[in-house]
């Protein structure tokens, strides 16, 4: 396995650099749900920093409040990456990994789920935005480029190990390596297709949801996702005006962000059924396996999918719902388990079950990221884009140095400069850091918000 | 409904007072497990205060690092309690559980796990302890006086009315109901049966095993749990001597810690399962719900149970390994999942699953309060005491004004004073609260501790 490691510079890790940052997204109801009623759009964000010069960016997305809470976990956790080579941490990236996700006192207070465990997200994906730099390749390339034993040596089997060996990983990177370079240039060519969930939040009003409709079909969309779940009719009437709008050939999804109780969501959705959804997502509790399994049991036959996974906590939950046959499609959230190492081992998961990875994504920084993962599983796992899209929310780019684009024909391009795309605009920072940003003392002081609602 | 509930004294309550409490308990090794190797027993300590003074003390169990985490959850939360009157909370406290656990913006954080529910967990013990203070009885007593009906009311059945509805609970507890002043004489007069784990933590040597054993039998202990699962060889012959010294009529249990992948712990069962043992307790991933009941399948020839549930997050987890048959003992923890309201659902759905409930204690405070559920579990909900057991182990009781207290047949003494057995000494906070107590102060200063490594 040795011969086929790459040696990359080897860099000195200085600090570990946190901020909270925080955007006012909750002033107009976007990104709204059953659940998230005011979401203000927000992350840890981290910057990691050597003695060369090189930095690496990584965030994890939070609502507004608590994103101080995380920051303190992603502070508690920084000694493990300061002072450090970088080629001590990838040259053994597994171990460094469960040291940071099994630190023997800070353990208890997670383990591997929550607060903790967005922290490790966020030093994570900064660790992975900073190899790709020094390898000089965006991170999909990266992975693209990783001979399969290299790729496998960066994943913790810890808790897998009955469903995925090391040995059998490789074996799937292998298979898959056939024909990749075909796909890379299509990637390059063509990009990767999107679906839009900016059409129906749950705040926004009929003529928005028609507007926003033409505008994506315009803009080449063919597949919309609306929220669902707070009231049945509204329901309905909303899945109808938008049928109106985009027709019977586009695809429509619901999303109920885990509003219902297990044996509501089966008789809620037979009043959707009509509708030729291809998902109902996240229809319970993100903790239920057997829940989703009963529901996807119930919804076979009316061909809606099960989808869940962004608040699925880490890799063991992701293993029994694809043990269980519990979700058509999977979901992994880029800032929610641990960062793309523990992503690594989801994707090879749901190949080994046949599970379509569709990824969570919107947010702050989100499809920046998972756009890179989504690649590497086309270049170098399952191959196929068949039923397989990445959720686009148009909101938060232009805070990026490096923001997520969406072509014409409403794909993602694929990205092409070093690094995760985790990198904020400076004014970005300026301006949002929470609470001493320029927009937060100015709403603070002309009372848009109160400070101490947080 | 509404006549079987009985009027408190409404008090107003002024302020939510929450404090970072550590004990060098990693000095002596005492805590020492396969995954934590060095635990500093700690917890956040809350005090919820009235104008009238009366005051109720809550808290939640950590092990040192990230204590100040959970501390600033607890602070995020104190908004939900500050300037309300107990009625309005007690009088729909199934509501007031579920806006706490569901607060829009920091569920993300969780939900319903890790940091966010520890922090619920120190808030809502506060305010049983607060309760039970109001209606003069420990909370044992609170619980078994309440009708089904008021009892029930209390409990947030989001997620698991698949498994359990409240009138399932309630018809429960009815026939329940039947010969229940006997078995509240028998506590007072007899207590509840407990188990030791003080003889065989993973860093005491065979001397310091022999002489606590002598000890607790001495002692009149009948049953008797030790660590496993870093070296198979070690395990054998720490079985052995622990065998030795209690003899084969006597309980043994063995603990793993989640050390283990899933065929790892069948494998390495069968190395142990001449000793008899009553259960291996946390084999794998305390998320693994269909691991463990893979686990258990596989032991049951061998008449070794599985038991779970210290780190098991929340309701919805229990009911899954409850659903799914995963285990024999059911290891509620008082402090991690959201309090006594969440804690009752469990103990209703493992009465309907006819499972065990073995509390988990030790730490700071929990045998403290686990006294008090699983007395009302024997008085109001499985009515036996076939096979059940609470945990011991002797450490940090010495700091609360009420601390738990064994008698000479090593059963727990019910508590008698009003609450919840949660008040820690004011000279215990004077000098273990972090980083400013006096005994933290003094051992910053000898060199005890470095300061950096928190």
């Amino acid at each position: 396995m040795a011969q086929s490691i790459k040696t990359d510079a080897c860099l000195n890790i200085t600090t570990l650099d946190a901020k909270d940052i925080r955007w006012p997204t909750s002033l107009g109801a976007h990104g709204s749900d059953a659940m998230h009623t005011d979401p203000d759009y927000s992350c840890v964000y981290v910057t990691i920093n050597t003695a060369e010069g090189t930095y690496g960016n990584g965030l994890t997305f939070t609502l507004g409040r608590g994103t101080d809470i995380v920051l303190l976990a992603v502070k508690a956790m920084k000694c493990h990456v300061e002072n450090r080579t970088t080629a001590s941490i990838y040259g053994n990236f597994a171990s460094f990994w469960r040291d940071l996700t099994s630190e023997s006192q800070l353990r208890w207070i997670g383990p591997e789920k929550g607060v903790t465990h967005l922290a490790v997200a966020a030093i994570i994906n900064a660790l992975w935005d900073l190899w790709g730099k020094i390898r000089g390749v965006p991170v999909w390339k990266l992975l693209t480029d990783m001979e399969p034993e290299e790729l496998v040596s960066v994943i913790d089997f810890r808790y897998i190990s009955d469903v995925l060996t090391p040995e059998e990983a490789i074996n799937i990177l292998k298979t898959s390596q056939h024909n990749r370079q075909t796909r890379i240039d299509e990637l390059i060519a063509k990009g990767y297709p999107a679906y839009t969930t900016q059409v129906g939040w749950l705040g926004y009003s009929d003529d928005q949801i028609r507007t926003l409709c033409r505008k994506y079909l315009g803009a080449g969309f063919t597949a919309f996702k609306i929220k669902v779940g707070q009231n049945v009719d509204n329901d309905i009437k909303r899945c109808k005006l938008v049928r109106e709008e985009i027709g019977w050939t586009n695809k429509l999804m619901v999303d109920a962000n885990q509003i219902w109780d297990v044996n509501e969501a089966v008789e809620w959705m037979q009043h959707l059924k009509e509708f030729q959804l291809l998902w109902i997502e996240e229809p319970t509790s993100p903790d239920d396996v057997l829940g989703h399994k009963k529901i996807a049991d119930a919804l076979r036959e009316h061909g809606i999918g099960v989808a869940t996974g962004e608040m699925c906590c880490n890799r063991v939950m992701f293993k029994q719902f694809l043990q269980a046959g519990a979700l058509d499609f999977c979901q992994i959230d880029s800032a929610r388990i641990g960062g793309v190492n523990e992503i690594l081992a989801v994707y090879l998961m749901a190949k080994k079950f046949n599970v379509k990875v569709c990824p969570h994504a919107g947010g702050v920084g989100l499809c920046e990221m998972v756009q890179h993962l989504q690649l590497w599983d086309y270049t170098s796992v399952s191959c196929t884009m068949a039923d397989r899209l990445i959720e686009f929310v148009d909101q938060q780019h232009e805070q990026f140095v490096q923001p997520a684009v969406i072509n014409d024909a409403a794909r993602y391009v694929a990205p092409a400069l070093p690094g995760y795309s985790t990198e904020l605009k400076a004014e970005a920072i300026a301006m949002f850091e929470y609470p001493n940003g320029t927009e937060w003392k100015r709403m603070f002081a002309d009372g848009t918000f109160q400070e101490k609602d947080y």
